[in-house]
């Protein structure tokens, strides 16, 4: 079934303990859709300058990433400019030019109307819900958002939240718009005001997905060496919608797996700068590690049945 | 077999957004004691001053707390004074008097010597060192630390790491102690330095273990009300090394079990002030909240199996 995302191209500048990139491809449709893509075609609608090279998306279209979507603009394209402390635990921003996305109106093309699977990228929620008028029959949107959007358009973001069935923020992001500090009684209040599933990332800890018919955790998978942690949680929507989109199953048993594949898209991620680590990424390589979690968490409850008494 | 703590006998008191306890059960060697002892007896070494309410720790006794290792000298209790923030994230201390702690040296009874599982909570590594040269023969040594001894005794911890099974820390102490921000490698730099296996606390994350055969992840159990986080890290030892001696079994599958049970006593903890959680707490609770534990990480990955190529 088909995946639509709509979300930010950019040109990221990041410097880490361990290196710098300079107008490397970011954005939050392009993680979504480099993480995607490996698992389910994905189309994209978006708005880039002329400066933008386009040839490097273009690269990108032969592995199942239909550019359809995406505007070619008179203009400068999205750059944004970042420095993470030498323990990845926090960015500061350096620069953001906005350039044609500050007037960016998503269009979905008529080929793309039919999405059924759609991913709201962190834009204003007003084109968020202007894009929802334009899908005819969608099964399952997913929808992000942040910081700024809780606060100056608090109104539009929770009429959206009503169109929404997944929603995918951070924990701060969380608390904030439920103003309440405790994650699962945030999740509570979310879960009463539209979504069906909310799903919170916690960065390097993990995520939780909350429904009324469960709680589940995946915990972030243990890496040694996290390179750039930029776009992470757009690789991860991406390896969770596809999943969905791919399996055409949005049961809650399925949710839980796609939970596993957005992390492992997530840490892959975070192995490289930039989508590079998806380059020659396999998916043998992303079943493994999706195996992988499993191991992690996996422990025998035997000695614990009911009935059984204590071991 | 026998299980061993030698820690802190306190009286806490601790400041909450809802509500206050004054003089209430506290330190390492009574929060590891009530929680383990659930489980499984437990001996205690620790000091106390005359001041003590006694008769509130021999109340314990009854149910499998054995306090022929707890001194009653001349002087002031140790006494803790905290107040945790709004959203239970940082805590301040108020005020500590150590009272006759300051002088403790821990004498082992003769009868105490033959322990086999052995916890030294978070005293001065001298102090811990002494305590293993009075055990005849341990089969399983954990141990805590802190930030101070870290840094200001480190060449004694490094020899007391030398002797211990399993180090429990939290992240921060895993940091410090091996120089390294990234868990992981902290654990690895741990794991050359003496311990088999290494223990990294989370707090409202979870807990990891890290050892030669494998990292096992288990998350913070979902709490809605919080009410008071004091003690959580120790009931979570106690649980830990309860299970262990209960069903004399330290093979890696049986650690990945202990895990969860201390993970479950960490979450009661948090539910009251003080020791109260643990009053009523029944071995069938304990084990349904390892259930529950399991239900929460719990996934399928029959798609992903080698071999089946991608779902």
């Amino acid at each position: 079934m088909t995946l639509l995302v709509v979300g930010s191209i950019a040109l990221d500048s990041v410097e880490t303990p361990f290196g710098e990139t300079a107008d490397a491809l970011g954005g939050s449709a392009v993680f979504f859709s480099v993480a995607g893509s490996l698992i389910h075609p994905v189309q994209v609608v978006g708005v880039v300058g002329h400066d933008y090279p386009y040839e490097r998306l273009e690269r990108l279209a032969r592995r199942g990433i239909d550019l359809g979507g995406v505007e070619r603009i008179q203009g400068e394209s999205f750059r944004w400019k970042g420095k993470y402390s030498y323990d990845l635990q926090n960015r500061e921003t350096l620069e953001t030019r906005l350039g044609v996305f500050a007037a960016f109106e998503p269009r979905i093309p008529e080929a793309f109307r039919d999405a059924r699977h759609v991913f709201l990228g962190n834009i204003d929620p007003e084109l968020q819900l202007g894009v929802l008028d334009q899908i005819h029959d969608p099964l399952l949107v997913a929808c992000d958002t942040m910081n700024y959007w809780i606060q100056s358009k608090r109104d539009v973001l929770l009429e959206l939240l009503r169109r929404v069935d997944v929603l995918l923020v951070n924990d701060a992001e969380a608390r904030q718009l439920s103003g309440d500090w405790n994650i699962y009684r945030a999740a509570r209040w979310i879960l009463k005001h539209g979504p069906r599933y909310i799903v919170i990332k916690q960065g390097e800890y993990g995520a939780v997905l909350v429904g009324a018919d469960g709680t589940f955790y995946v915990p972030a998978f243990p890496l040694e060496e996290v390179f750039d942690p930029t776009g992470a949680g757009d690789a991860f929507a991406g390896g969770f919608m596809a999943h969905l989109a791919r399996t055409q199953d949005v049961s809650h048993e399925n949710l839980r797996r796609a939970m596993v594949v957005g992390s492992a898209m997530g840490s892959f991620a975070v192995e490289r700068f930039s989508v590079q680590r998806f380059d020659e990424l396999t998916p043998d390589e992303i079943a493994a590690r999706v195996r992988a979690f499993s191991e992690l968490v996996r422990f025998d409850t035997e000695p614990f049945n009911e009935g059984q008494g204590w071991p």
